[in-house]
Parts: structure tokens; C-alpha cells; sequence
């Protein structure tokens, strides 16, 4: 019934054509064995090997630490999977009396059973991923292949390109894996996915399911916005009041489950960028502590509680008791303290604040912004550098040097010329905001925004180099555990693409730009691949929703 | 960082506010046992009981069958399982050391435990669901309840009201019921939803999830549109080879799969409504008979396979005995024949059907689509009466009294006015494609139309009952069983309500209502009734997405 919207031939346009013809079959035929994101090189041949887990090994040949060994036992249970999968197909088949040929038994490009991967990694392993970590690796595909590495990191990438080389054959009976050499590293260092636990509550086991999904689209950061107006499910020790504000006494992220999740995380190379957002988005932190917000008024009347009092030395102190309980918590060297969407308003409607601004000689609200945050971030010490939302900049505010500012609300260029050239770094979301829908695959306008290229010709290239990524955002007010994961995958793969290959849609900046996103990728390659990168995940356990048109995907189910 | 887009307060336009006040907590609390769909008529008191399974029994004190008793069975156990997600969450609590006081203890309104609910059925089952069936029932709670039907399914639809009737108290602890009265039967009698197992193929466990997703609704009519021009997952054993275009040999419905998904069904008071869908969307039939098909032509070369040959008596032929053997398996009294989307001018770049049309004196190839279901219509005989997409009657096709048009395109009245006026039945779709997707809680858009409320004053009252119901579209392109349920619902659950209770949002057609369509509905109780009802659908194990705004849902797990 949509064919008439969306599903005429993709190169009708280009004739008079006044019917179109639907073949049966899927729109896109899975590509078999292709990586995403694409390498940075690679080569393959037409010979290839079976895949037969019990006499395959995966095996240590340089140092190793906990970390590695940990990958290997998890990816020898992925290639297990991906052998039952097929497997299982095939016993379907022959209850069905299907005969599908062994394409293998007597193919010249045939070379025998996969026997072994080599894994050498050539320094001792780092404790935690981090910002400046080393991603890049080669590898060799052979009956004994090679995968060598000068950090842990860029082993768990490798150990990841690997498993996704091998696909299904023989009407899905078979597991092969090309012949094949790639060296891989990525064009930018920060990848992440924003999640939010404030306006929806996430369990435990989805959130670790999102890493599973990080690991597999070679994601390294997870932006855990975890509170907001909402809700507050971190559950403090120096604070216990602030989880009183938590959805239900159940809702709640203690200690130990953010150990979990950070472990977790650091065992697939993905660091844990916890959020604070603060002055605004602090409704939820009232609950315990309304003497911290700012008392808002209208026509002379108090509406209710608005952003954080920056006039009152109480909020700075919870501020900073708090902040040092959550770098204890998390590793990472960096905090998010937000500082966006502050109602500069509420505190201008509020007398005591007017008073404090006539005595500190200050004119605009935007000043109080200013002193805020002046005041905030030397609270995280030496411990932590700040990571801000782009309003902190607009405002004004002076930020220490090496500070990271998310641009999220301008596409264009200026944006990002100015906050470079005022010596900040910057990470990249205006274009990727996964909450923000329209019908079908809607992925492939990810591709439009390469973040470096948009400001090339306005700074120089070692200014170009501090945009230094980008994050792929899943505001949760219209997501929860039901369709958080299926409505973030594959579409985030498309940003993840973006971002470590650096690739650019060949016609994403067309003239028909606009026309295609509401009708079908013309990109025919790039949908292939997707197409078999969303069957991937969902055989190995993340579901993600259909990518594109018409198709299907086996999963041993 | 929606707020600005979607989160200021819904008054706040009405002033000059610059500011806005986020509370925390759930933008729409859900309400405590309210009924979805809204009854016809129900009035309810303060006094309440509690519900401890193991001293209540549903019981039957009139006729009865096996469709009854498998409800009473069904239903005890919606209540058991209720009941174990309240006593899991106090373990949780308990645990937790929080202690929420048990209120209904000393309250002057708590009348005790709820003893019994006695089911009067007054006449015998029927074995199937139709069109014309009778869903009244009226229901009194008390400690021993009554629910009384002249009708199995109205007996169904009340059994379902009762299990809405509970809610969950004193902090997620106690299950309680309101002493209440209802009489209940709906305003259309056709309420369903169209699935499209073509574009991608669902599990059989996908589909039986969606019937228990349209019993909680109170909708009526699974609409099945099983093949198109993708796939023809259908298993037929008079011609086997039509299933070699399925995507995969294990991705089809046996005889034995669709007699599952159809007593399943008639246990829950819901028709199965095939469609084959002829003369467009058949590329899947040209796998195994590409001579039933048509060759287009494109400057005078064969582009491929379009539309049926309404020329070729093979064509007849076999759907002839196609829909002899779908008679067979599917009960329902109707069998929907498509006819959309037809590509003429396929036809017209034929020379051999040019030449046809020249020999039957034909200027327009929307004659011979006129001619082709004048021919295919009779071809189901006495015993099943067709349903068509509203092209066949635009096409001007001769249709038999009392065939149904269904209208998807039209959403204004003039269709469904020529339709009624041309003495024809309407099912209406064409404002509720849930395929179309907006940012957020769009569901409330669904409400804006009310089939027969359209052509109020265009025809008369008898006319407008013609209008017989309307149907849900999920057409599945972009969804498959990793996110069709969550998609489907609540979304679908607004055009349940629209349909039984004939309910239009009490802001629907205001002056901001294509301004409301992008923020916040403004129907607040509804909204808040959406929260329960979409958290009610989790706790039954229909994994429905959150219809609104930042909030949450205890589901035991």
C-alpha cells in the first residue's frame, strides 16, 4: 500500500515513468561478510574457509591481560552462535525435505576449515579506555589467521572485524569467511550513544545490551545522561534523600550496579561518560533539596521550583560532595555537567536573585550562567575535565583549556568555527538525534553531516582535528526497555559508520538530498551492508528493527 | 533537552510565558483502573475491594462452552498474575526496608475481598466471530460481581472490562477493585487492525501476540494481509510452488499455523480476515506462474512482471481454486480481494493486451480492471462476501450488494458519501496508518476523526450506519517481529477507543490542534487513562512502547 509513497524503482525519477515494477525478494540483498563500519583498508580475495567451531581456536601470541582473555572466550561464543544458527537452519531445511547444495565440497576457492586466529598484541594492556586510546589493528585472514595490535583496544576491534568477515552460505546451512587482509583505525576518538535514565527508566539488562550494540558497531562512549527534571535514580551515599525523587524505590542505580555496567563497559573498550546536568534540568534534585533551586515566579506569584540558586552557597556543596562521589564511581576522566536549556527567565522573575544581580553589577541573566558554572567546574579538581553542552560557550562562560563542548543545536558550521577557535574541543550531535522520527529509513540522512568537513576551509587542520567526534542522542521520553534498542538499531550504526570511516553517503549531498529521504536510499551498496549489519545484531541478541524495505533475516529462532 | 520542543507546560501558550516549570515525576500520571475503551455507561463509587486469588472464583451461572470456560481460565490467571506482580514488588520493597503503609486496613470505604464474579451467559455460543455479532454485556462489582451477556462475546468483552477494573495500591503492594456498574457495546462493528506479513515475514508467536493485544482493545477484526509483491509466505497444498516465493522455506504459514491463529482468535471474539490481495501487488505470484502476470514494456523493451493478465484465463483459474482452498481455512464470512494500486498503464504498454482491449471495444485500462474483478468476484461463490480497497470502486467495478469498501486514501467525506450513496459498505482506514510516523506521542491524532461523524449531514442515519467500522494499518515495511508490537501499541489502542466508544478527543478539531499534533496533548485525563492502559498492556505481556511523555511502569520484573 505505501509502494506509491515509497516503493517505486529508485531510478524512475530519471525517466517519465508512470508504473513501477516490485520484484519479489527483499529490496536489499544482504551483502555477506561486509564490516561496518567499513575499514579503513581492506583487501578480499575469492578463496575462503569453513567455519567449524571444534577444531577453530583463538589463541594468545603477544601479552594479555583479563580484558583480552575475556574478548576471546566471548567472540569463540559468537562464532559457536553463528555455527548453531546455521546449523539449526539446516536441520529445518531437512525437516522440510529442502535441499540446498553444498556450494563448498567441490569449489576451486574452497581451502579447507578455518584452523586458528592468532591474537598478537605487542604492549601490556591499559585498565580503563579513555579518550586519547589506541583503536588501530591489522589482520590477516588465512587457515591461521593473524591479528596484531599495539593496544588492548585495538585487539577488541580486530577480535570484532573478525567475527563479522564470516557469513552464511548454502541457503543458510554453511559458515564461510573470505580470504582477506584490512588495516583499520578510526577517523574520529570519541563515538558514543547518549542514553537518558531520567525520563524513562532503564533496567539494568538493557543498558547492558546497549553496550553489547557499542561493542559490535565499534562505539567507544556511553553517554549515560542519568538524571534530569524527572527523575533521580542515581542512588548516592553522601545524598541518599536525592533517589527519593527516583520513579519507585525499585528505579534506582546503586554502586555496585555501576561498577557492573562500567567493568562491563571497559571490557569492550567503551568508556562510561557520566552526566550531571546542572543548573538547569534539576527539577527531580527538589525533591530532597528544594532550598538549591530557584523559586520562580509569575504576575508576582511563585509557580513552582526552576533551575539551581546560584546565589546560595548550599547548592555548590552538594554539587561538590556529589561530584566526588561519582568520580569515585566512574573512571572516566571526564564529567558531563551539562548547562543546557537554563531558565535564565526564572531567575530574573525571582527578587532575591534581581537583588544579588545589582550588587554584583550584573545586567543579563546570561552572567549568572557565567558565574555558575565559573564556579562549578574547578569543583571537579584535578580528577576530572569538563564536558559541556553548547549553551556554556554561548553564554559566555570562561572554560578551562582542554574543555570539550557538545554542539547539539546548530548544524552549520559557525557553530563550531567559534568554539574551536576559542581553543575548545568539540564533540558533535546536532544531526543525530534518534528521538527525532519520520517514517522508515530514515538512517541514511545520518551520512549528510561529516562534523570536519563541515568546517573545513573555515579553520586549520590541526583545529579541524579538536572536533573530536561525534554521539548519536536517544532522549528517553518517548523510549523505555520495550523500544529503546530496536528504535536506536541499526540507526545509530549509521553514525557509527560516520565516525570511525568517516564516510559520506556518495549521494547523501545531491540534489535530490531532500526527495530521497522520503522515498529510498539510492546508495544501493551502503543498504546491502546495512541490511546484513542489522541481521547480525539480531543474531547476536540486540534487536534491532528492520533497516530499510522489504526484507528478512535469519536468526535461528 | 526536549523540553523546548515538547516539554513546556500546555497553559503556558495562553500567557506570555518565557519560562516553563517541569514538575517531577510522570508528565501524566496513569490513572487507577480505568476502562479502555471507554464504556458506553459506567458510574463508580468510592468503596473498593481487594483481590487475594485465592479466595475468588469466577463462575458461570447460565449457558456455557468451551470458548467460555477457556476465558474464565485466561482471565483467572490475568488476575493471579496480577496479583503476583503487586506481592513481587513488596517483596522488592520489603527488601529495600521501604515501607509503604497498607491504607485500605482501617478505611472506611475498604468493603473487604472480592469474593466471586458470576458470568450469566443467556443464550448459547456461536462457533465463530462476525460481522454482526452482539458485544453488550453489562457488569456490577460488588463482593459477589455479576457480568450478564445475551451473547458469548459480549460475555468476552466484559470479562476484559473486569480484569481493567484492578489497580494497584499502597505503593504497588495491594490489588483493588471500585464497586461499579457498567453497560457496554460499541459504537462500530468492525474494529481492526491490518497486519502485513509480505514486506517482512512474522513469527506465528508475533501474531498470536497481536491477538492478545486486540483482546485487551475490545477490536474484533485481525486483518491479514498475507501476501504482496515481497513475499508469499502462504503454504498452499493446491499449489505448492506459489511458497517457493517465500523469503525462506521456514518462513511460511502451514494450514495447521493459520487454523492456530485462527481458533486462537475465535477464542478471544476476533475474525480473521484474509486478503489476498489481486490484480497489483503479485509479483510474489509470478515465482511460480509468471503467465498469470503481465510483461511492461518501456520504449518498447520488457521491463519485468506487473500486474496480473486479466486477459489470460489461467489467471482466473488459479484463484479460483486459491480462494476455494482459503475458504477452507479461514471461517470468516468475508475474504478482502485488494485491488489496489493496480498499475494501469503496465497493461496499456502491452501490445498483446492493447489488442485485447481494441478486440472489447475498451478505451481505459481501468476497464479492464473493472473487467477483472467483475470476473474475480464471482469466484467466491456463496460462501464468502467480498472486501475491496476503495480503488475498485473508483475504478468504477460493478460490485455486489453488500460488498465493503475499504477507504484509505480519502480522508475527507465525498469518498465514503459516493461509497454509501452507491448502496456499498465502508470500512475506514485512511487516518490511521501506523506506518506514518511523528516524534513522540502521536496517538492522540488518531482521534480526530470519527468515521461517521464525517459525512454527518451528507447522507441519512441509515446510510451513515454503513459506515461498519474502520481498521488500524501497519503496513510492514519497516517493521518486523523485533519492533511491530511496540510500535503497534497504545498507538493502535486511540483507534480501538475511536471505534467502540466513538470517543473524539475533546480538542481534537480546536484551534491548535495542528499545533498540539507537535507538543503535548491537551486532553490531560486522557492521556493519563493512555498511561495505564499502555502499562496495563506490559503487565499482560504485550510489550506496548510508552504512549507519552517521561514516566514509568511496575511490571514485576
Amino acid at each position: 500500500m505505501l509502494r506509491h509513497i515509497i516503493f517505486f524503482n529508485a531510478f524512475c525519477v530519471f525517466f517519465a515513468a508512470s508504473f513501477s515494477i516490485v520484484k519479489p525478494g527483499p529490496t536489499y540483498p544482504p551483502t555477506k561478510g561486509a564490516i561496518w563500519p567499513r575499514p579503513h583498508e581492506q583487501t578480499k580475495s575469492d578463496t575462503y574457509y569453513k567455519l567449524v567451531p571444534d577444531s577453530f581456536t583463538i589463541t594468545e601470541k603477544g601479552q594479555t591481560c583479563d580484558i583480552l582473555k575475556a574478548a576471546i572466550e566471548r567472540y569463540t561464543n559468537v562464532l559457536k552462535n553463528t555455527y548453531l544458527i546455521a546449523d539449526t537452519h539446516s536441520k529445518k531445511l531437512a525437516n522440510l525435505n529442502v535441499n540446498y547444495p553444498n556450494t563448498t565440497e567441490d569449489d576451486v576457492n574452497y581451502k579447507g576449515t578455518l584452523q586458528e586466529l592468532q591474537v598478537t598484541l605487542s604492549a601490556p594492556c591499559e585498565t580503563y579506555p579513555h579518550l586519547d586510546m589506541d583503536e588501530k589493528y591489522s589482520l590477516e585472514v588465512a587457515a591461521v589467521s593473524t591479528l596484531k595490535s599495539d593496544s588492548i583496544w585495538g585487539a577488541l576491534r580486530g577480535l570484532e572485524t573478525f567475527a563479522q568477515l564470516f557469513y552464511m552460505s548454502d541457503g543458510y546451512k554453511s559458515v564461510l569467511i573470505n580470504t582477506t587482509q584490512i588495516v583499520d583505525y578510526p577517523k574520529y576518538k570519541h563515538r558514543g550513544l547518549l542514553i537518558d535514565t531520567s525520563r524513562h527508566y532503564l533496567p539494568i539488562s538493557t543498558i547492558l545490551k546497549t553496550l553489547d550494540a557499542l561493542e559490535i558497531n565499534k562505539m567507544n562512549v556511553l553517554h549515560w545522561h542519568i538524571v534530569d527534571d524527572q527523575s533521580f535514580p542515581y542512588q548516592s551515599d553522601v545524598f541518599p534523600q536525592l533517589s527519593l525523587a527516583a520513579y519507585d524505590p525499585t528505579m534506582v542505580y546503586t554502586a555496585a550496579d555501576i561498577s557492573q555496567i562500567v567493568n562491563y563497559a571497559r571490557d569492550r573498550g567503551i568508556r562510561v561518560l557520566p552526566e550531571f546536568d546542572v543548573p538547569g534540568h534539576t527539577s527531580s534534585w527538589g525533591v530532597a533539596y528544594p532550598s538549591i533551586l530557584t523559586t520562580c515566579y509569575r504576575f508576582g506569584e511563585s509557580i513552582g521550583l526552576g533551575p539551581m540558586d546560584p546565589t546560595n552557597n548550599m547548592t555548590y556543596k552538594v554539587i561538590s560532595d556529589l561530584f566526588n562521589e561519582v568520580q569515585g564511581r566512574f573512571p572516566d576522566k571526564y564529567i558531563h555537567v551539562g548547562g543546557d536549556e537554563v531558565e535564565l527567565d526564572c531567575w530574573s522573575s525571582n527578587a532575591a536573585i534581581r537583588k544579588f544581580m545589582e550588587e554584583h553589577n550584573m545586567t543579563e541573566t546570561s552572567e549568572l550562567h557565567s558565574l555558575f558554572m565559573t564556579n562549578v567546574i574547578p569543583l571537579l579538581g584535578d580528577r576530572s575535565k569538563p564536558i559541556v553542552w553548547q549553551e556554556v560557550f554561548d553564554e559566555g562562560v570562561t572554560l578551562p583549556s582542554g574543555s570539550i563542548v557538545q554542539v547539539w543545536k546548530n548544524i552549520e558550521a559557525s557553530e563550531m568555527v567559534n568554539i574551536l577557535n576559542a581553543g575548545h574541543k568539540v564533540i558533535y550531535s546536532a544531526s543525530w538525534y534518534l528521538d527525532h522520527l519520520s517514517t522508515g529509513g530514515d538512517w541514511f540522512k545520518y551520512y549528510e553531516v561529516d562534523p570536519r568537513n563541515t568546517v573545513n576551509g573555515y579553520v586549520d587542520k590541526i583545529k579541524e582535528s579538536d572536533i573530536l567526534g561525534g554521539e548519536a542522542c536517544m532522549w528517553a521520553e518517548v523510549v523505555d526497555e520495550t523500544n529503546m534498542i530496536s528504535r536506536v538499531w541499526p540507526r545509530a550504526s549509521a553514525v557509527a559508520e560516520a565516525l570511525w570511516s568517516g564516510y559520506t553517503s556518495n549521494t547523501a549531498d545531491g540534489p535530490y538530498r531532500r526527495w530521497y529521504r522520503y522515498s529510498r536510499n539510492p546508495d544501493h551498496e551502503l543498504s546491502c551492508r546495512m541490511e546484513e549489519h542489522a541481521c547480525r545484531m539480531n543474531r547476536r541478541g540486540v534487536r534491532a528493527q528492520p533497516p530499510n524495505y522489504p526484507g528478512f533475516c535469519i536468526t535461528g529462532n
